[in-house]
């Protein structure tokens, strides 16, 4: 089973499939994409739902498994394909990588989550919904900052090269520019964000490579 | 260091302190409690900001680290203490409960969060607020049952014994009854509920013995 390709299934433009987009990419590991029109509301067709009871993207065929949940994933490749390790080796460094990538994933990514702003703007009002989520953005970067503020921190999240914690913020800051939070005032984040933009492998996971020709520019 | 022994900063009633707790009790782990008011806002104490930059619980100091992000907490606590392991020993297992655990801690929990309900009732109304609650917590569930309904399964979320993401599902279930969302329909998770209810050390851990003299009933 190892040696058939793993299949994504994504969306362009959602966050937890672009961390594994990342993931793969530094890794190395070559995989078919398959992608699931969130907009048209693919995920909640049957054949998707037998992938992914959550109804969610992604979802990674693998191994002939078929996996959930964007963090599950990266630690899974990370168990199963050594080289280019997303995590690092010591216990106490990979619960600092755990926690602020958890950071993003539970206590920034799950507020700005499409149907959940779809709520808000319903209970609300438009301009409440886009409050709320610049609101919401800004606040879990500036913690984020502050787990950053830690003498592990180097060219990346943790040392000179990119990981886990990377894979899961490099994403939220895509969202972030989105929406036009910026961060450019949250020093130690713009220079992980810099240090992004130098490599080749993290702009081959971007988005915009993966737009659809029919999607709306906004 | 690891002979000095964890503190947990936590709050009684915060479900990712309860995970925590539910984790050091079943691989029988001492540790001291120090109480952090979140209703006082303690939380927001320099002295706990130093612990936790984020501002919320819990922390966890253990072998000279202070660890934040509760679901980093349960990895490092296997990785360091092999006995009674909390996650299984494959890949594929591993990926399957940490998928289960994160389609709570990600997409059910921060919604639930006090601070993302007070801004719910902010923008619109008390009864918004509870009904917001009530839906996230009653789709998510229905969302895990779906994750159950897997071979794997056992009288726990993965296999016979309590672990990982049991950890995280009962913590929940506790949340669900305090807010009246029932899932007595969900014939998994009420299984595992069942099954958790029979362990005296799952008991243990539980926010009633936590409860300060001075906190209100409701």
């Amino acid at each position: 089973m190892p040696d058939r390709c793993p299949i994504l299934y994504d969306y362009w433009r959602s966050s937890a499939a672009y961390r594994v987009r990342l993931a793969l990419a530094l890794k190395d590991i070559a995989y078919d994409r398959v992608p699931v029109d969130l907009v048209a509301g693919e995920q909640r067709a049957p054949e998707h739902l037998a992938r992914n009871p959550q109804g969610v993207v992604p979802a990674l065929a693998i191994d002939g498994l078929m996996l959930t949940q964007s963090l599950a994933m990266l630690d899974y490749l990370d168990e199963t394909r050594a080289a280019v390790p997303l995590l690092p080796r010591d216990a106490g460094g990979r619960a600092r990588v755990r926690a602020i990538a958890l950071a993003i994933a539970c206590d920034i990514h799950p507020l700005s989550n499409l149907s959940v702003l779809e709520r808000i703007e319903a209970i609300s009002s438009p301009e409440a919904r886009a409050a709320w989520n610049r609101d919401n953005i800004s606040r879990g970067l500036a913690a984020v900052e502050k787990l950053l503020d830690h003498p592990a921190t180097g060219r990346f999240c943790h040392g000179d090269a990119p990981g886990y914690a990377d894979c899961v913020l490099i994403p939220q800051l895509y969202n972030a520019r989105r929406w036009e939070v910026r961060f450019d005032h949250l020093p130690r984040i713009a220079a992980v964000s810099q240090a992004c933009a130098t490599l080749g492998v993290i702009a081959s996971a971007h988005p915009d490579n993966f737009k659809p020709a029919s999607a709306k520019t906004a």
